[in-house]
C-alpha cells in the first residue's frame, strides 16, 4: 500500500515555487521522448539521462503538427525547468510536477491547462502509486510521469501505427488518451482487489485468524488509497467536460464524458468494496465469538457432568468410623448405578437445552 | 448475487470505441424482433441466429410509424454494429452497448437518446441481473438485452392487441414502457427481499447459528447491488422528466415522472432494508452473547455449588492418626447435614442475585 | 408496525392507469361524505355502500361555493373512478389513489393538485398507518381515506358549526386543514413513542432481556416507519409554501409555513429518537458483559479459594506408607489453620483487586 | 436533562391559532416590564400578576423611542393576547409564543419578525432549558420567557447606565443583544460539559461501571439536546444577516455575523463532545473486555496449575491391595518433589506465554 | 492536545466589543516587530515589553511601502487597543483578536480583511495550537500570535534578503505568505501524526494493552483539533481565491490557489488518519477477543483431560468394604492404562477440532 503521506516537510519554510522533488522514487535515469505528429507525418525522439543535454537541440515542431513530451523520471530538476521555461509554464506548476504528494486536480492557467492524476497497479501482491502530471497546452502534450512504466506503450504504437483517431486529433485528444490509459488500469487494481476481498471473506468465515484480520486491514488501506485517488478525478473530468476552454474542443469532450463514466463505475465499486469490507469485521467477530461459546459449552458440560460424580467418589471416602452404606455388600454397585443415573440426566438436561 | 466487478479489465489498452462483449452471459442465440407499428397498422420481424442475415432485408419503417428493433444477446457483435451504423450511433455508445458493467446512466447525442439501465430478479433463490440499452431515436427504440427474458412480453401483447395508449403515442411512450416495465420488476424483488429479511431475522432471534450470519451477508450484498442498480436512475428519470430534448414529448414527461416515484420508493424501500440488516448483526451478536452467558451461568452454579462439598468430603478423608471427628458416631451425619446447609445457602444466594 | 412492502408486485406487467387497489385494508363499506358550504350557507350529504349509486344524482355545487367530497374506503374502484372522471382527473393519479403503497408526495397538475400523506397511529400498541390522497382543484376537495376514521371529525364539526376561519376561506385552507389534523396527529404517537423508549431504557439498564431487546427492534422500525411517512412531507408543504399556483393564496401559505415548522419538528424528534435508540443497543450490550463479568469473578473467587484447599486435603488423603505428618498429633489441626491461612489470604488477595 | 417531547398532543384537534400554554414549568407569577428609552431618556414600568390589568395603562411609547417589553411566565393567556393584539401580532405567532415545544426558528412577517430560541443552563448539576420568543417590530422589541430569570439583567443595567452603544441604536440592536446574552450562555453549558466528559473519561477508563455508564448516557442526551437548541439557530441568524428587512439596520447585521460565529462555534464544539462520547463508549467496552481477560487469566492459571496435583494426590489416594509406590520409604517425598516439578513447569509455561 | 474549550465564559454578561484576552499562554512579554520595504528599500523596528510605549514615535509609512506589524503575545491589551484604534479596526475585530477560542475564519470589512488561523505543531510529542489573526489593509499587514515564535523567522530572511518576490509584491502577497507558512506547518504535524498511527497500530496488534488504548484516544482527540484547525480554512481560502476585494490582486489569487489545494490534503489527509484509527478498536477488540480465546482454550484443554481422570481416582478411593477391583493384583495398573487411554482420546478429540 502507498504511504499516505510523503515527505512534504522537506519543503516547509521554502518560498513558494521552489523546486524540491519529493517523491518514493529515486530514479536516477530520466528519459525524455518526444513525439511530432499529424495524420500524415510523425517523427520520434528520445533522450537518455546521459545524453540528456541533447534535449536541447530538439528542432520546433511543426505547424499543424501535435508534439508529446514524455518525461519519465523526477530528479534531473534541471531538465524539467528547463522544459517548463520553454513552454512558459507557471513557477507554482513546475513545483506541482515535482512534488509527487499531490492530490488528483486540474488548474486552468488559460494559454495552459495542468492535470495531476494517480496511477496505481499491483506490484507482487503490493499496491504501488505513481503520480502523472499533464500539461496540456496549444498544440501539446507534456506528461510527467516518475518511473518508466509500460501504460503508454499501447498510445506511443497508435501514433506510430497511423492511428487514425488519435493521429487526426489535436492535442487535447492525446491528453484524454492519457487519463484514460490511467482510468482504465483502475479496473484491472479492482477485479484484483474483489478477488483478495472474496479470498479474505471465505478465510475469516472458515478459519478465523489474526492473519486474514491482518489482511482486512491491508486491504482496507489499499481502498483508501484507492477512494483518495480516483474520487477527485471525478471534479477533474466533469471540468473538462463542460468547461469552455478552447483548449478542449467539444467532440473531445463527449470522449471525456465516457471517462467521467468511468470514474464514476470505479468510485461506487470502490464504495462497494468498503462496505463490504466493513460488514467482514462483524462477521470475524461473530466468529470469534462462536469460537468461544463452542469452547465454553465443551468445557461446562465435561464440568458439570463429573462435577457431582467427583462429589460423590470423595463422600465414600471419608473416613469416618461410622458410615452405614460402606459396609453394605451392594453399597459400591449402588453408587455407580446412582453415578450412572446422574450422569445420565445431566447429558438429557444438555440434550434438552440443545447445547449438544 | 451478481458480480461487482465484470472482466472490464479485457478491454485495458485498447482504443476508445473498441468493441468487445464483456458479460456474465454467453449466449450464442441472438435474436432480433422488429416491431413497426403506429394507431392503424401493426408489423413484426422476427431473425433468429441462424438467419441473422436476412435482417439486412428489413423493409423501410412507415412514416409516421414507430419501429421497435429489441436485440436479446450480445455475443454477435457484427450484427449489433451493423444496426447501430444504420442509425448513426456513435462508437462509444456501441462500446458500451456491449460493456454489461455499465452503470445506469442517460447520454443525450442531440439525434438520439442512450439509456441503460439493470434489470434484477430471482432466479432460484438468487439473485441474478442484466443489463438494458436503451436508444431511442427520431420514430424509433432499439433495446438490447443479455438474454432472451419475458419481461417485454406485456409490452409486446399491448402492441399486438391495439393498446390504444401504446399504439396512439410516439417512440418515447415506447421507451418509457420498457423502462416502467424494468422498474416495476423492482417491486417483485423487494418483496422478496422482505421476505427473506423477516426469515432471517426469526432465524436469528431464535436460533442464532453462522448459517444465519451467512444467509444474511447475501441478503446485504443483494441489497448493495440493489442499490447500486437503482440509486443512478433517479439522476436518469429525473433528467428525463427535465428535459427539453425534441425526442421526449411533454405529454409523455407525466408518466416519466410516475416512474421516478416509483424509483424514489425502490430506493427508500432499499435504505430501509439495509437499516433493518444492519440492526440484525446487533440482535445476532447479542444473542450469541445471552447464550454465552446461559451457559457461563450454568457452569458457575454447578462448580459453586460443589466445589466446597468436595473440599469438605476431600476433609475428612484425610489420614491423620488424630482426628477427633472420625470418631463421633453421628459424624456422618453431621457433615451430610452441613453439606446440605451450605448447598442450599448457595441455591438461595443465587435466587436472590436472579441467577435462576 | 406497518408492513414496509405492500403487494405492489399484483400490478407488475399491467399498463401505466391500470385500477388496482393495493392495501392492507378491505374495506367493503366504502362510504362518501359530501359537504357544500360558504360562509354563510351548508349542506351535507352521505353515502354508505349500499346506496352508493345515488351519488349520481348529487346536486351541482353552488357558485362560490367549496365542496368536499371525502371517500372513507378503496374497495369500490368504480365509484373512485367515476368521482375522479367528473372531475377530470389524470388516469395516473386514480392509479396512485389506490395504491397505497405510495411514498408521500406532491403533483401538480395545473388544474389540481395531488397530494399523499401517510396518517400513523397506535391502536392496542401496535403502529397502523392508512393513506391518505388529497385532491385540490378549483372550489373542490377530494380525500381518499381507506377506512372510515375520526381524524377528520373536528374539521367536520367546524363546518357544521361555522367556523369562520374554515367556512370562510377557500378549498386551499380546507386542504390545509386536512394537512394540518394528520401532521398534528404525529405529535401524539411521537409522545407515545417517547414513553416507550423510556420504558424500554429503564428496562434495558435494570433488567437486560431478550424481551427488551424484542421491544427496542420494534420501536426501531416504528421510527424507521415514522420516518418514511414524515420526511417526504418536508418537500411537499415546502412546495406549497413557495408555490405559485392559483390554487393556493397567499394568506393560506403562512398556514402552510406553519404545518412546514410541525414537520420539521417531526423529523427532529424522530432523528433523536433514533440516537437515543442505538445508543441503547450499547447500553445492552456493556449490561450483559458486565453481568457476565460478575457470574465469572463470582466463579473464579469460589475456584481459586477451594482449589488450593481440595490440594491439600487430597495430600493428606494418600495413603503411602511413610508419611510423617499423619502421626503428628496436632497434624489435623496445623492442615486446618493452614488452610484457613490460605483463605484468607487469597480472599485478601482479591479484596486488593477490588473484586468484591 | 430537558424533555424531548412536551405535550403537544394537547392541541390536536384544535382549530390552528388556537391558545394553549404547553410548557414544563407552570408559572403562575407572570411578570410584564417595559422600558421605554433613547439616548438621552429612559423609563421603565413593572407589573406583577396581582397588578397585572394596570399594564393597560402604560403610557404610549415616545416618538424615537425604543419600547422592550419583557414578559416572564406564559401562564396568563388573556395578557399575552392583549398585549399581541395590540402590536397586531399573527394568531399563529400567539399560539407559537405559548407553545414551549418549538424548534428554533425565525419568522418574517414584513411588519415584524418573529424568532424563537432556547435558553440552556445548568440547574444542580442537571441541564434545564426555556423557550424564549423574541418579536422586533418597527421601534419596540417584545420578548416572552417562561419564569423569572437574570439572563438578561446585564441588558437592564446597560440600559440603565447609559450604555451608549445600546440606548443609541435601534430595536434590531436591543433584540441582537438579547440573542448575544442567549448565546452567550451556551459558552459556560459547553465549558462544564467539557468537565463533565473529561470526568467521566477518567472514571471509565479507571474504574469503568455501570455508573459511569449511565452519566455518560446523561451527558449524550444533553449534547443531542444541546445540538438541537443551537444548530436551527445557524440558519437564524444567517437569515438575519442577509436579511434586507427594513427592520434591521446593516450596522447591526455586522453584530449578527459575530453571534454567527459564536453559534458555528458552539455547534462545532457541540460535534466534539459528541465525537469524544462515542469515543467513550468503546473506551469502556475494551475495560470491560481488559476486567474480564484478567479475571480468566487469573482463574486458568489457579486451576491449571492444581487440577494435575489434584490428580497426583488423588491417584496414591486409591485403595488398591498392590501399590508398589506406597510402600517405599520416599514415595511421599518423590510425589512431593514430582508435583513441585509439575508446578515449576506449568508457571515458566505462563511465564513464557505472558500471562502473568 | 490542546483543549476544546477555552475559559470564553469569561466573557459572559459583557456587552460586545469589551476586550477581554482568553487564552492559554500567560505571555508577559509582548513585543511588536515593524517591517517596512519596499522593492529597493527596508526599515525594520523592534520594540519589546519594556519600551513598547516607544511604539507610538514609530514613522508613518513611506509612500508605496508595505508595513507589516508582528505583535507577539496579546496580555497587553492596551499596545493591542492603540494598534488597531489607530488603523480604524472595528471593536469587534479587537475582541477577536484578544480571544483566542476563535474558529478559523474571514471576515471583509471593506477597508481591510480579517482572518484568523491556528497554528498547530508538536512540542516534546504534545500537540499545541496557537491562534494567528491576520488585518490585511491598503498597503499593511498586521498580525498577533500569541507567544514568541519563529514560524515566520524565513519569512522576515525573505524580507532582509530582497526576495524579489515578496519585495516586490503588495501586502495580499505577505499576507498569502504568513497564511502559506501556518499551512506548511500542517504537513510536518501530518507525518508525526502518521508516524504515531503506524506505532500504535503495531503495539495493538502485537501486545494489545491499555496504554496502546490511551495513545489512540490522545491520537484521535488531536485528529479532531486538527479537523477543528484545518476545515474552516478551506472556506477562507476558496472566499480568497474568488474575492473581488481590492485588497486582493488577481496576480496573489494563483498563490492561494495553491495553499487552497494543501488545505484540501491536509483536510483529506486528516480524514484517512481518522478512518485509519476508527479501524484500530475494532483490531484492539479482536485482539483481545483472541487472546481469551486462547486463555479459554488452554482452561479447558487441561480441565477436560483431568477432571475425569480425577473422578477415576477418586472412585477407587472410596472406602466401600466390597469393591472387588480393590483386591485384584493388576488392579492398579489396569487403571493407570485406562487413564492414559482416556487422556490419549480427550487429546485427540482437541486435535481434531483444531484447538491446538
Amino acid at each position: 500500500m502507498p504511504k499516505f503521506t510523503k515527505k512534504r516537510s522537506l519543503k516547509t519554510g521554502l518560498p513558494p515555487g521552489s523546486l524540491v522533488h519529493i517523491g518514493q522514487y529515486d530514479n536516477k535515469n530520466t528519459m525524455i521522448e518526444v513525439f511530432d505528429y499529424d495524420l500524415n507525418t510523425f517523427t520520434q525522439y528520445k533522450y537518455t539521462e546521459n545524453a540528456i543535454e541533447k534535449f536541447e537541440l530538439l528542432p520546433p515542431v511543426g505547424e499543424k503538427q501535435v508534439r508529446w513530451i514524455n518525461v519519465d523520471g523526477l530528479n534531473n530538476m534541471d531538465i524539467i525547468e528547463r522544459i517548463c521555461k520553454s513552454h512558459h509554464i507557471h513557477a507554482l506548476v513546475m513545483e506541482d510536477v515535482l512534488n509527487t504528494s499531490q492530490r488528483p486536480k486540474i488548474e486552468n492557467y488559460d494559454d495552459y491547462i495542468y492535470l495531476v492524476a494517480k496511477m496505481v497497479y499491483f506490484e507482487q501482491e503490493t499496491m504501488v502509486d505513481e503520480q502523472l502530471s499533464i500539461i496540456l497546452g496549444k498544440g501539446y502534450v507534456i506528461s510527467f510521469g516518475e518511473r518508466e512504466g509500460d501504460v503508454f506503450n499501447q498510445i506511443r504504437d497508435r501514433i506510430r501505427k497511423n492511428g487514425i483517431h488519435l493521429r487526426g486529433n489535436g492535442a487535447d485528444y492525446l491528453a484524454y488518451s492519457l487519463l484514460d490509459a490511467i482510468v482504465d488500469g483502475y479496473f484491472g487494481v479492482l477485479e484484483k482487489l474483489g478477488d483478495k476481498i472474496d479470498d479474505v471473506e471465505e478465510q475469516l468465515l472458515n478459519h478465523p485468524s489474526v492473519e486474514g484480520l491482518h489482511k482486512m486491514r491491508e486491504l482496507k488501506k489499499d481502498l483508501l488509497y484507492m477512494h483518495r485517488s480516483v474520487w477527485p478525478l471525478r471534479e477533474v473530468t466533469s471540468w473538462m467536460e463542460r468547461s469552455e476552454s478552447e483548449l478542449i474542443e467539444s467532440t473531445t469532450q463527449i470522449y471525456i464524458r465516457d471517462i467521467y463514466d468511468h470514474i464514476i463505475q470505479t468510485i461506487d465499486t470502490t464504495e462497494t468494496f468498503r462496505e463490504l469490507l466493513s460488514g467482514l469485521m462483524d462477521i470475524y467477530l461473530s466468529s470469534i465469538s462462536n469460537k468461544m461459546n463452542e469452547i465454553m459449552k465443551f468445557l461446562t458440560i465435561i464440568s458439570t457432568i463429573f462435577i457431582p460424580l467427583t462429589f460423590v467418589v470423595g463422600l465414600y471416602g471419608m473416613n469416618f468410623k461410622y458410615m452405614p452404606e460402606l459396609e453394605w455388600h451392594y453399597g459400591y454397585g449402588a453408587v455407580i448405578v446412582a453415578m450412572a443415573l446422574i450422569a445420565i440426566a445431566m447429558v438429557m438436561f444438555f440434550k434438552r437445552r440443545k447445547w449438544f
